[in-house]
């Protein structure tokens, strides 16, 4: 689960749920496990016998509807959820999601998980045309290509619109009658169907949210797949069949959380097998192993547990935030204030520590840390990352597009490790990573998409080339 | 580390510093780390040049000093901060600490952790010689008192004043010209002494807050003990001689940060040796050990090592706050909503599970976990407390002055398992907690207070004792 | 003035600068004194170098701009606001104006006071092809057609678009390189050009925010006209020549501040010549004239100074808003509790009293001051209303859409009488109220609208004609 | 009724209420109409069933209580209530009134208006015993005295302690039991009794407060009087015989709502008298008579119809209050930006206008007066003022305790005159006021206090004797 430190930023998670008396109730709790894929914003719209209404507004789920009334308006046996992340020049309440349209034929809620590699184009295009944009979110464009794709039934509408955006997708819609759910042709993002125990179905970022309301597995939406969901019940339909696996590796690595399943498979444990597979390819001798909480907690178990090495709690999370505006002072800084995380001095003291981080973006975190144990008088710090070098940016939803973050982008591991102050550093090799996860789809790399660390990008970039191409012959920044 | 499902409360951190040009910031910073002993309320007094300055507010401490203009008026160069648990019937601002009080011969600010047991007494007899208080807190009776012992020196006053309130106390008391630290004779509550770089001074609740600012350790407050720290440096008195280690087993086994060192022992290792010596006094064969997140994770890892059980993350807790007045209707909760605490399916499904917690007070958490994991398939819950049955009160600043909130007070082990619905359950000994603790001081226990476990309160009990004898009467209330 | 007691509102205030440093703040102080035409929204967007920025919010203009960190950010030497008046139903954010939109080839930002009697028509034909609304609003019809549109230049698609709407309406919009206002071709609204001290030229609702910021008076808009303001000065232009004045009458009787002129008639001395003429046509004897404060405080001096009675003050209003909610519970209505407006017991007590209001829409605000008078004391209560009956309603920008809140619509001035408990009631006659506002247009009513009084529309009503027809059969509501 | 550009400053306002079972809601709006008493902050304390709880908080009355629930909670049939001005160097919520104080044998809840003169004095004494204050308000020292002054009953104690107290002072006091109300031996701050229609008895600072909530005059309280309310009755009594009346004249001329009786005479009347005489004895030859809004215009009115010349409307106050936060910038300053007042060009332009003014505190405000009115083309402007020349500080509860910010202190009219920009000056004479407010007590000034005008006070200093004497000698500060 993501920590604040990091530079690493999922797009979204979505939710929908048709056949609730509480709907919108049982969105805000489905959310609220999804809350690590964005904490910039949330919304909800629900639909009370055909009327849709909305609330959406900036910050956590639990802000947004601080104001219990809020919620208790938003009627009806049905209702579509988002919860955002964005970059904060986008931070404004116009595109936080779900959008809510109303023309004079009809309604539709429109939530959105992921990143379109052809919006720019798509836009321009329809601008053109005299469309209105209302957003910087790519998210509306779905709307105008439905509106302009007239059909007899909206499910034909929408899947001529499916075929028109590239990248990666996964989009929940609702109309008076029917939810939608559907997923790009490689299937970047995680999407599952749920049903409660009152014959409800829900659609959910990941299995977790269905935990959270007590539903039970259905089936994952698969790729190219739109399924549609109504009084009469599930109907699953394709609206293309040019298909290929290529799941995120990094949603396994650090966004998911560690009680979901993706494709099948239970991440905390594909975390464990990713140390485990760590301690095979780089042993060390060692007093303890200590993972960077929270998300490189089974990781550093699993390393623990193959090497035999005592797991400890070296460092310690603060569960409480510090508003970020109180930052420390340079003088402050100097004297070693910090506010998050804290090393057990008690713990780490004299100690030769194995540090297990899940990956590495700019690599100040992890020069930050081994300061930390150092000053906590750790002897020596070994740094053992789970995953491989990230060498190369996403587009597929994922908040980096362009290598100049990226450490590993054009430096050596030894001169990572110089930089960040570590004894030893070592990552988990592809094929390492690739085994620990454990897919088994006909598909390159198993079903997983392993771009971000060699640049083997499953689609065409569209809009992206260009920049792609340029950020090739970026040099690493400084840090 | 306190987790909101748990029904003992902490009642307060403080923290003070003197000789720093950032003194309310380093103070903020310190708190920060201090959060977990009190979520109600928080505020802080600066000394700049002599004169005090004070802001307190309801909430978390990012929560007062949301708007960073009230930290920065509290200029100078020695401030004092405080963060407070109270019960909801006391949660008014009048009652926020530190306190300040001025008066035309000078000014004085104060904070208190603890519960003195003569406060109802002392208030009376204070209010009947015309004395006014303004609070319903034990706290102001100090400062009656210091008022009424008119002595040559504030020191002296403050001495008078201390030898005449008894209980569980720790004080951390500024003028306009020095600091001061009081611990009441049996050191129920932690206080320590830390250096900061640029040679201020620092007192904390807790160790784990001069980690925060990066001060040195320099010595315990000791029980009896007063300390001064002014301009020419610390100076060290006592109060009291009559003392006797009794410090609060409870900080060990659940209040204190792990990263804290408490009479020298550090918190996490003393739990780890918990969870070890808990293993050896109940083992039970099962396919893996998972503790209860985040307090029990230090007890569950040691348990896994000596027993050679796997440790595995069997329970999530969501790292979002849901706004408790959502909450799930009964309808929802029959479907099984939660959102708290989440069981990991993938990991536990069909496996013997050895459950690890720190303490058990009502066990209504205790039976919505196990029902958690059986919910999520475990085949067999096995529930392993680190420490010993909770039977009795609490007057020495923690929240349970009843007996009638325990489970322990008047049911057996198996009354217990079975109202539960763990398949086994087992506690750790009182020995196995002293010896797992290791405290070497010449006191009962080895300086430990084991009061809440068997009764044995190491002081009279004052204004509580007929409480305390009606209490012994309860019956245990149903769940 | 309004006060709140009433049920006639305006629907809202413009404003745009070009040339000031510091645009955004003389908008603020522009807008601020339009504030009396609406108090449910406020925004501005402003021009910093052909880069457009807008806020926006719900709630007064200082509770929008509360946090002075929103207008600060709003950078650049352009700049255009909105103060938006609106029934509870649309009390939504998305409706605030100025609207701002950003195309691949351009931004726009757009303002809007008063009601188009095509948009629904409009609406659905653009929706027909393709376009998305985001708002309940008619001002986006305009965008869109200035989208479709497409001409040379931007002035020209704006021309051309400003012919296919009809009804009440004041446009101000803003591209990267200039400003514009437009008048509807009956000029309903009143909309002003100011030029300030720096050789900033201004567009303003009403004179009287010229005024706060310093600017000189240039020319009103005229009917069908649009000007357009850039780096080279004011350049005036039209979109139609088939105009005819038709200036809502309503803005000289109540809605306008008293300092503005509108088309070169001063307000204040507008009503003080109603009140005259009504002393002239509606004579009678009597200890004092009072007025309803403040909106009928120039009429009421008007009536004392012709008639020669003394004008007292024997109503006061609070001037600090009591929060709607605390509503007093029946007990205490019935016991007199009222927090707006006071009789004053010491000045009518035992007096024949003549009470002037400007205009009387649902009886009960005039029911409840003549009881108030009453009860402190008065032995008779004229009253006197300084325009004629209101019998019908509006659809260019008054939100009175139906006639059956109209006391007048089907009561006789005797059944009003009774109804309101007054002891006399007179009205001002059609012809006195065109001669006491003295306009000289070569146009029916000398270039006022009297629809309210007469139904006599000066324009077709398109959509709202079937409305209108039912409306005329409505028979009146009892209060 | 004060405006913001005012710096001359009330007190406080000050209700209770005995016998009503929405005793909160009553006060509520009692307070609601002595708002103008002051703006700071606001509280009221109930009393149920002998429990007295209080809730207050900074801001308006709406402000405060802008959460339903919070006045809701304030349960009872009786309760207090206090609208507080103060400095902002005292803007601390520890200060805002009503205070509650509760002991081991009872409650007392207490509100203050006026200033006590001995305050530091008895103060330190009482430190000096070892009572601890935790207000900066003087009002904390009756309740001290009323511990000391042990006696059979809380009336004898409070009678005692009102004999200690030397100054101003208006008192309201709610024990479990009982209500109070006293008044200084001077009577300088109004206080009335009236009486509901269902019994309950009240208390308030004006006339105007009863006449919110329907309530019939009873009485005055009459200085050295102590009035007690129970389910008795009314008990009037007394602590002293030692008085004669000096009521505030500034209370006439300024501060009460002109709907309010003083010692039986309407303000809005006095003023008008006031208007009237001084009409008398400065009169010249002009177009308009115009007011200041809004506390003038009750004068100018008596101007206007005295001298026979119009009256009109020539300054318009906003009434939206702008965040004073939005401070115009120098060059817009320069450029005329203003936003409280405007004044009306189309009424004064080119005429010769006489400006009713009610006092001179530093002559800002009249400099910018007349100066809006010459931009806006008057031709001439001649002030007159409804009251004499305030030339001396007050110590009986108004905000000016130092000669340095009256402009009258030691200039000439002429040399006021010139400063101002007025082409003439004239003030109302001593005995004018006098004869217009026309009080028949037989006291010096027939009742009023005139130290503002002629320093003549009406008791001893005390503790500002040196203060005072030190400001005759202050040289007038610049503006």
């Amino acid at each position: 689960m993501p920590t604040e430190v990091r530079s690493l930023n999922e797009e979204c998670g979505i939710f929908g749920v048709w056949g609730h008396s509480e709907a919108s109730h049982v969105t805000y709790f489905g959310l609220h496990n999804l809350q690590h894929r964005g904490q910039e914003g949330a919304g909800i719209v629900s639909n009370e016998e055909g009327y849709l209404r909305g609330y959406r507004g900036l910050g956590l789920l639990s802000e947004v509807f601080a104001d219990e009334k809020k919620i208790n308006k938003l009627k009806g046996n049905a209702a579509i959820g988002h919860v955002r992340y964005a970059t904060s020049g986008n931070g404004h309440v116009d595109n936080i999601q779900p959008f809510l349209f109303r023309f004079f034929d009809g309604q539709v809620g429109l939530a959105h998980n992921g990143n379109l590699t052809n919006a720019k184009t798509l836009r321009r295009e329809l601008e053109e045309n005299g469309a209105i944009f209302h957003s910087n979110s790519d998210t509306e464009i779905l709307m105008h290509l439905i509106r302009k794709n007239q059909a007899p039934t909206f499910l034909e509408s929408l899947k001529a619109s499916l075929k028109q955006v590239h990248g990666g997708f996964a989009y929940i819609l609702m109309t008076e009658d029917a939810l939608y759910g559907a997923l790009d042709p490689n299937g970047f993002r995680p999407l599952s169907i749920g049903l409660m125990k009152n014959g409800a179905y829900v659609i959910a970022s990941e299995t977790c949210a269905l935990e959270a309301i007590g539903a039970a597995f259905v089936r994952d939406v698969q790729p190219g797949e739109v399924v549609m969901i109504n009084d009469e019940g599930l109907k699953v339909d394709t609206f293309t069949t040019e298909t290929q696996h290529a799941i995120c590796s990094m949603e396994y690595i650090y966004f998911a959380r560690p009680d979901s399943n993706i494709a099948g498979v239970n991440v905390h444990t594909a975390r464990k097998n990713m140390g485990r597979r760590l301690a095979k390819e780089a042993a060390i001798e060692a007093d303890m192993v200590i993972g960077v909480p929270n998300s490189s907690l089974s990781a550093a178990s699993g390393y623990a547990e193959y090497s035999g090495i005592p797991y400890e709690l070296g460092l310690v999370k603060n569960q409480y935030v510090a508003r970020t505006f109180i930052q420390p002072t340079q003088e402050l800084r100097e004297q070693g204030v910090r506010m998050k995380l804290s090393a057990v001095r008690g713990v780490v003291e004299g100690k030769k520590v194995i540090l297990v981080d899940d990956s590495i973006v700019r690599g100040t975190t992890s020069k930050r840390i081994v300061q930390l144990l150092k000053e906590a008088g750790a002897k020596e710090v070994h740094l053992r990352i789970a995953s491989p070098p990230l060498k190369y940016p996403c587009f597929y939803g994922i908040d980096i597009q362009t290598r100049k973050e990226l450490i590993a982008a054009d430096l050596s591991i030894e001169e990572m490790r110089e930089r960040i102050g570590a004894d030893s550093l070592a990552f988990l090799s592809e094929e390492g990573l690739i085994d620990a996860i454990g897919l088994k789809f006909d598909a390159p790399y198993t079903g997983l998409c392993m771009a971000y660390f060699n640049g083997d990008f499953p689609t065409p970039l569209y809009d992206y080339e260009a920049n792609y191409q340029a950020s090739l012959l970026d040099k690493k920044s400084r840090f």
